[in-house]
């Protein structure tokens, strides 16, 4: 069935569905996906009917998600409920929701469950879950990977389990997944998610993520769940130019930018190469201007993630857990680089500021750069046989962007022939979310590629049939 | 004779004076201070020529700053002269000028020395420089101290030997000199004048300060310097809201708090005590309505930035001068806390976090927060005997200026009965510059102190004169 949430809330309206009959349905598929490792807690038909009974006397047309199904990535706290961070040793249960939690409760939603994850949010393949949980499988191909580290909450939404699902992204974890599973993915500009009650990967970057099968439903999510929150030290208030401001384009072009020759990198993946250039020719299509720029500034941002010291505030996020307890790839990553200094970390902190200062204009020039957002995938045997350069080739495109506090939409661009999606990336500077989804709108409805795994049709965007983002018109180039 | 800007400027106007006259006049005045401790390198009159021959053809309604000489803190960079920062062993000569002495001289501006300073701008005190330069003393009693670091910046500007000077201000030594020789010192947002050019000494958080007779002087300096550098990382773009808003103040009546009882701390120092409060009451009869918060966030951010892992930044910036080449009391300052390592670093950035998300609203909410510059002052003897401690208490108002970024104004507000001066100063978030030197203006005008050190009295603003600000009202309370 269309999980989108207008299609569900048309349901209740017509009176075809109600959300216990959806539940039901929720927890009987989920049950025939049991092997494909999406779950760490999948919650019992008990669990839920508290957030059931919450919806008496409420209505699609009061709450802006009644009703709507989503999982939760199992480093964010919903009340009662164990999180782990992909770790046993690290469980604990917490007695109430994260702020964001809350907030889609108290907006409708219905969580379903925790979902699989990179052992502490650190890796972008998936596959590092202890045995207990195993690997998550892709949507699509169960011998490739979802993608991490937010791994189950991508999977869910792409098999239709949930409307759409929580995860964190610091360095690509809430984009890669979304790249190889056929979602959009929103990384919102840092803080404007609440990271109140969300285990910390690196504290003064981390930012919880949005997947869902449509921009429409992205956006409806984010505007629920921005909300400034004073329990969050790295809590933002929104910029009003950002909020309800989803498919508000005003002009008939657009600029974007792309890195110029010899520094895209596809890891021998012609064909994702060929999907990137072919999503250029459809940007271009719809009014794009496409420019080169000079990506070198956030290539050396994006090392500095894990070849710097940053790696140090998942030392922090992790002190109180023993290094046996965790995978052995967590071990080597945690334990590198471990000498760092205030003196190193400053120096990385001078080089980042100067990363800063030459992407500025860049960021500030065109509505949006494009990249893939992952040059290639891998097969699940292939990353746990080199599990450290895989992983660090998946997050070319990704690393840099809370760094450089940049606002990013992933977004399905196409199939190869392997039956495997790929995935395209618009990013801008922080407070560039919902303009970013009015432009990956008009990509997905343009492409019309069908809903995450489910082979269903891409219905029409209200933001489109509304009139409000028509003023994009569609030039044929060349 | 009257150095503010506007008086030379008459002068010139009426042919009394000639920038060649008054440079002669400011070079023999300063050979009669020279037992003052005020310059490292004061230039000869040669040197100074080609400044003068710059002005060929200008006059002081093309350039604003026409003919008017000033002083460069030796930790800034004028093409040619040597730099020392106070430190011989550092001594080297550069080719170009620091962007901001470029716009300064581009604006006609004449130079007319380095000045002296503690050691590489590590200190409050004025007494951190080597004996081959001393101890820079106080403009009203050689006895006192002259403040620091920019010590002979704030001296030359209170003595009249100059109009303005530049400073740089980490974590008060644009403000406490200016404080102990009766002058406007204005601490920019950090940014907004480029530190291309400047002798690191915390890289992160430096800021270039000014130094002035009145608020008019600081504003016009401030005019002239504040332009975005991207040779700069740190450089920002002023906003439009803090360009060309001098002299705007919307409301008759205004908000500003200051820290509750018991977090106001003058260390013993009954007179500047009373003179804080009385200025208290000269701002509630200007329309004033103060109120009292919690002043702990800005100072526990204050401590972190001498007890905890920032000093790591002063020693990458003289990671090339050997110890023993340094003041006894810098090599004690650099040698502490020198084992932070990067998992520290972000401990305290995380608390530094903390106290910003706590002190916003505070910023927020009112139109200034108010403090005693300094608690207190003290005589050179007297530092000298306990350079650690002292020193550290002249900072509890300033240090967490930066790295709260804030952008401050230090006001004189009257004199003691040992015939020394005291202060206050104004802050706010960044980009709040000029609405504080506007509030600063009203203090100044009405408290009517003579300039500096010069027993001169203070002109009329021409800010207020024109109308701008006037509509404040006096308010007579109680």
């Amino acid at each position: 069935m269309d999980m989108t949430i207008d299609a569900i809330h048309q349901a209740y309206r017509d009176g075809k569905l109600s959300p216990h009959k959806l539940i039901d349905e929720v927890l009987k598929r989920a049950a025939t996906y049991a092997d494909r490792n999406i779950w760490i807690t999948l919650l019992s038909r008990e669990a839920i009917q508290p957030y059931l009974d919450n919806l008496i006397g409420q209505s699609p047309d009061k709450l802006p998600l009644y009703g709507i199904p989503f999982a939760i990535k199992d480093n964010i706290e919903l009340a009662g409920v164990d999180v782990t961070a992909g770790c046993e040793a690290y469980r604990y249960t917490p007695e109430q929701s994260a702020h964001v939690v809350e907030l889609l409760i108290a907006a409708g939603a219905i969580p379903i469950g925790k979902t699989n994850m990179d052992q502490f949010a650190t890796g972008l393949v998936g596959v590092r879950s202890p045995d207990k949980w195993g690997a998550c499988q892709n949507s699509f191909d169960p011998e490739y990977i979802s993608g991490g580290s937010s791994s189950g909450s991508a999977v869910a939404v792409a098999l239709g389990l949930v409307s759409f699902s929580l995860g964190t992204d610091t360095a690509g974890s809430g984009r890669v997944p979304a790249a190889f599973n056929n979602l959009i993915g929103l990384k919102p500009s840092r803080g404007l998610l609440s990271n109140h009650g969300v285990v910390p990967a690196c504290k003064s970057l981390d930012c919880m993520s949005i997947f869902s099968l449509t921009t429409d439903d992205a956006n409806r999510v984010f505007e629920v769940a921005a909300a400034f929150d004073s329990k969050d030290d790295y809590s933002r208030p929104n910029k009003d130019t950002n909020r309800k401001n989803y498919g508000h384009i005003s002009a008939d072009s657009f600029n974007f930018a792309i890195p110029q020759a010899g520094q895209l990198a596809f890891f021998g993946d012609h064909e994702t190469e060929q999907g990137f250039y072919k999503t250029l020719e459809t940007l271009k299509n719809l009014g794009g201007i496409c420019h080169e720029i000079d990506f070198e500034p956030f290539l050396t941002a994006a090392r500095l993630l894990y070849e710097g010291p940053w790696v140090a505030e998942r030392r922090i996020a992790t002190a109180n857990v023993k290094r046996e307890a965790m995978l052995p790839v967590l071990q080597q990553i945690l334990d590198s680089n471990n000498t760092a200094s205030a003196e190193d970390l400053f120096s990385a902190e001078y080089q980042l500021q100067h990363c800063k200062q030459q992407v500025t204009p860049l960021l500030e020039n065109f509505d949006f750069i494009l990249t893939p957002t992952a040059g290639t995938i891998y097969k699940i045997k292939e990353v746990l046989a080199e599990p450290i350069k895989l992983n660090s080739q998946l997050g070319y495109y990704t690393n840099f962007m809370n760094l450089l506090d940049c606002s990013a939409v992933a977004v399905p661009a196409g199939f190869n022939s392997n039956g495997l999606p790929f995935g395209v990336t618009l990013f801008s500077r922080a407070f560039s979310d919902t303009r970013l989804l009015s432009y990956a709108n008009q990509l997905q409805q343009t492409l019309k590629l069908p809903l995450g795994a489910t082979a269903l049709p891409l219905p029409d965007s209200r933001a489109i049939n509304s009139g409000v983002t028509d003023r994009i018109k569609v030039v044929v180039c060349g």
